[in-house]
């Protein structure tokens, strides 16, 4: 939990960014992070010096349509004219959806109750040049039916340790409930619709590599159940690339 | 009409690009255009020098994903190797989608018998980073209803000189059939869908400025009436930026 500062107010913020030019969601030195972007345009339009805290970290490449941020001010400030002068100070490739006051309790990571996740992935040898940086790259036809099949096996409360990319760090365990995986095909696009209430380090990328991996023929939807109980990760599961992957949206609430 | 050399096959090929690095489609000295890198890439992969020709130029930072070419080649080429070939040359804002030997009295311009175009707007104060180059931009809450009722009474066989850049050099009249004028809602985007026989310069985009200007309460739905009567462009219609257009496809055959 973050302290908050005598009679400050609680912000909640919607934030949408491109990852392409950015080394990731976290405060790095040395380099370009969404955090870094967020508090200069927040000190710079309230004057008050910032520190902003995520729903969850996003990897380096990886995009946001929905990324949640918690901050406190002194004092109240007009939201919509709060959200507008931010975004005429951030860079093109990090917008303010919303901003809203909230209570004092609310936190960005710890009030979530659940995320969903999209990977975009652009299944035609010519990726339209328009979406290149924000779809994985498939030229060969997936099979989608096999890659629903396994994603449903998937679905539900699991040890999902197979799918984190650093299973011996995660906090809490490596159990989680993956409300919904769904495959959809649109015209020359698959798009992976992955919700839960929480998600392992790298765990929605890897998931997508598996799929992938089925898609293309080279394992069994069945091989989901067997990954699944060997609740430990090996070579079988690939991490797909980041530029497919958008944070779609965080839900709060009951 | 293209002269054919002598033993040369004709062949049709499906282009994508993002056009916001472009000064148009078509060749300018001086200027980065679609057409020269086509050739370019042809040539080089040909070895032949080549002249392209298109369905219709597009204007600088209007985008395409389905742009149809035609060329002549001596002899004949794989075509699936031939369009992999180009795609490895060509920058990555520009793409063949699919290659395909056609008749020598195919014409990529006079043979086509209907063109879609559609424009996006994104209808909300944050624009989406990931889609910021490929949409125009409203803040305004867009009345939809009046866009769709201002649509229909455009839709069928018209004098269009009012939504062209310039009527007066319009080869062939300003008459044409829309044969379909639709504004779709999805979520913050409003999207729309112009197919026809023809179009006039410029007229998308001028479709487009009138339609904005129906949606923010400008204008009257029924003003698409008075505007069409009028026979010629006036200052009530504005051309819409580049940037929200993609010619989407062109038909051929019957």
């Amino acid at each position: 939990m973050t302290a908050k500062p005598a009679k400050a107010t609680r912000y909640k913020a919607v934030v949408s960014y491109d990852g392409t030019e950015y080394a990731g969601y976290q405060i790095q030195v040395g380099s370009r992070t969404v955090q870094e972007e967020l508090e200069k345009a927040i000190e710079r339009v309230s004057r008050q010096k910032v520190r902003v805290f995520c729903s969850g970290r996003t990897d380096q490449g990886v995009h946001a349509r929905g990324q949640v941020i918690h901050f406190d001010l002194e004092g109240k400030v007009d939201t919509r004219k709060f959200s507008y002068g931010l975004n005429s100070v951030l860079p093109e490739d990090v917008r303010v959806v919303s901003v809203k006051r909230t209570g004092a309790d609310f936190d960005a990571r710890m009030s979530a109750s659940g995320k969903e996740y999209r990977y975009f992935i652009w299944n035609h040898p010519a990726l339209a040049p328009d979406v290149r940086k924000y779809r994985a790259h498939v030229w060969k036809v997936l099979d989608v039916k096999a890659m629903q099949d396994a994603a449903m096996r998937l679905e539900g409360k699991h040890d999902f340790a197979p799918f984190s990319a650093n299973p011996g760090r995660e906090i809490g365990g490596t159990v989680r409930t993956l409300t919904r995986l769904r495959v959809i095909k649109k015209g020359p696009e698959v798009v992976i619709v992955a919700a839960g209430d929480g998600f392992l380090y790298k765990m929605v990328r890897s998931l997508a590599g598996f799929l992938l991996r089925v898609g293309l023929g080279e394992l069994d939807p069945q091989s989901a159940n067997d990954i699944l109980r060997a609740k430990k990760r090996t070579g079988v599961v690939p991490t797909a690339v980041p530029q497919g992957l958008f944070l779609w949206k965080v839900d709060y609430g009951p």
